[in-house]
């Protein structure tokens, strides 16, 4: 595509791209926004290397001036995008590239994979951080999903309210809070349960989480405060009826006067068995499988489509295609929350040709200006906007039910 | 768990992993192998950097005693596995990785992230290339998963049995042959579909494949023709009702002559809706999201256990949790595939103990011995094996219907 734009003169006409979403696919109620700093991080590397260069020669993929072209390339234009953590909904650009279309057709894939994968798990993440209420999630799902998506998933999941992750890479890239856990290894390997516990209680201290269903869970439980003290941290169920076996252990606990010891319940934990606990006497949840693969939904369908490019007499035009059931709006747009007198969410505003709703917050920020990245923030930012931004909608957007977005989209 | 298995000195007991799934999600009929080599390329790679180091040590992860061990971390133990391409059911040891506790526990997170990823998109792409029959497949799903997922997918793909893939990046790594495709907004650029058509067609010849679903398909087909002439290569539909599209298309080439034009079609294509297109005058087909996601199943349930470890006298012992629901099978396992004298599998037959079942297909291959790589093969080779291997599948286990497993798990 690169190499017929160059040949016929194309490709250095202005063009405007968008990423939205049509719709929120398994009938979510709002999007959230992540990604952005990854694609800022990204951005900043995507280079033709001679690596590259040489294997798109050798195996004759593009032509010489297409070679020469990548050899240079270094994105020259302006991207503005919604903020992390921030909400979307339907048709919400949520990221706006300007360049020549060469420069900005190059980074559809990068920008829409980092933004379908990580859009997916922030917005389940956000359901499941709503439905446990002010207890604390671990995010603990690398081993279910590929070992790059891990890292970012635990970023996304992070900017979504969970507390901690059990990736240390995610700690180290970018800071999250980590946490560990024992498996049923570690009591398999020792001769006794009691000797794992003891041997995990001798390196880490009494605080420790103690993992109770190898074998019995009340034995465990027996065993587990024999050998730590009433000032075990806090014991791990991980199978069976989390909601009885919760209840039974917390009496245990009471009953041997460890009345301070948490109780940690994981186990292809989801938003649904999340909210279904709500009643159950458990601390704190581990969330694995279903957090990295969306809750259903692993990809956000986002898409990047061109929706302005100048024309051969200089004049930025408004273009969209036709296609049978995927029609595209055509012209930059500009995307404004409308809130009501209490603060609350009401309209999603997406605007063209540059009319400000008064009143309406903006929500595109300026990202990248000629090339040069201006829209970094720590990511604890974007966790604090992702909070406030949950906060301004209305009550019924927190079920955990099928339905339509929490608030419309509108046009003007 | 490894700091505290280093104090306790139960880190250095020799130990048994393996991996295999508990069952085959989704309801499908058989499980594909794929990520194996990618284990063994990360295997050589998996090391603790100073870097690494830093951040584990600034915030106080682990104590000096586990520095010290990760920074000699190098595994010096063996590894066996299925092959890539093969197929697996539940309980098949899809690989088995021996050593000491310590240094094949740090494994687990890398083994599974790799496998779960890679074999349920393997698993997916399976499915849609028996749907497809003869007719190729182009995997271009890479704008809708995690940047680095993309790359592995396309390779799991091809294994499956795709015929290419437009992620340029697998193609340079793993040398999957490569595909590229216009969009509608290299059709939009342009002043005119036509002057599109010829932008492309003077960069790539009459033998590309042009997109005709941007405004209308009969005029852009018409359109196509016209400026290609009968040597025109292909004509993309990527919208609408697909099979009523391809059979006017059709009729329109034939009735202009170009006889030879193959028609392709992509848009939000799975097994299903392959399956559903086999009877239209379809050339080809291009896959996305429902590759890329593993079509409803994005992780593939791979559990990495401890099933035998050395006990405090130098024996190695069978070991498993009792965890409700989620009981695991004690001991060093092999596998063979039993075949009946016409060629097809009946029994995936799990033995411990040594036996050796009188014309069993033997499963397990070295890959790694003494921490030396020596599994390595071509990519080639594992696509020519899972072709020859679902050709030993009973015919009912290619129905896309949910069921149980195309064969039988029995233990001896």
């Amino acid at each position: 595509m690169l190499q017929a734009a160059l040949r016929s003169g194309a490709a250095h006409r202005r063009a405007v791209f968008e990423v939205f979403a049509r719709h929120l696919p398994g009938g979510r109620r709002y999007g959230v926004v992540a990604g952005t700093g990854r694609v800022l991080d990204e951005l900043e590397n995507f280079r033709f290397g001679d690596n590259e260069l040489t294997f798109l020669r050798e195996h004759n993929i593009v032509n010489e001036e297409t070679l020469a072209f990548l050899a240079d390339y270094r994105f020259s234009g302006n991207i503005y995008g919604y903020r992390e953590g921030d909400l979307y909904f339907p048709a919400s650009p949520i990221m706006v590239v300007e360049g020549t279309f060469a420069e900005a057709v190059l980074l559809e894939t990068l920008t829409l994979s980092i933004l379908n994968h990580d859009c997916a798990i922030a917005s389940a993440a956000s359901r499941m951080t709503n439905a446990a209420g002010k207890r604390p999630i671990i995010e603990m799902g690398s081993r279910r999903t590929h070992e790059h998506s891990a890292v970012a998933a635990a970023r996304a999941a992070y900017i979504a309210g969970f507390a901690s992750t059990s990736n240390l890479m995610a700690g180290k890239m970018y800071g999250v809070p980590t946490a560990g856990t024992a498996a049923h290894a570690f009591t398999l390997l020792h001769d006794s349960e009691q000797a794992a516990f003891e041997a995990q209680i001798a390196s880490l201290g009494p605080e420790t989480t103690l993992l109770v269903d190898t074998y019995d869970v009340a034995e465990a439980v027996r065993t587990a405060v024999e050998v730590a003290g009433n000032k075990l941290g806090a014991v791990r169920i991980d199978s069976g009826d989390l909601a009885a076996a919760a209840q039974e252990v917390r009496e245990l606990l009471d009953s041997l006067g460890a009345f301070d010891t948490r109780i940690i319940v994981t186990s292809d934990l989801d938003e649904y068995a999340i909210a279904a606990l709500a009643a159950a006497p458990v601390d704190g949840y581990g969330v694995g499988t279903s957090l990295v693969t969306g809750s259903g939904v692993p990809t956000a369908a986002l898409v990047y489509k061109l929706v302005a490019r100048e024309t051969a007499t200089g004049k930025l035009e408004a273009v969209a295609k036709r296609s049978v059931g995927k029609p595209s709006r055509g012209g930059r747009k500009n995307a404004y929350r409308l809130l009501n007198e209490s603060g609350h969410a009401e309209t999603e505003l997406i605007t063209t040709g540059g009319l400000v709703p008064e009143g309406g917050v903006p929500l595109l920020h300026e990202l990248v200006r000629d090339g040069e990245i201006v829209g970094r923030e720590p990511l604890s930012a974007a966790r604090e906007r992702h909070a406030a931004a949950v906060a301004t909608l209305p009550q019924e957007a927190l079920q955990l039910g099928r339905g339509y977005a929490a608030i419309p989209t509108e046009f003007a």
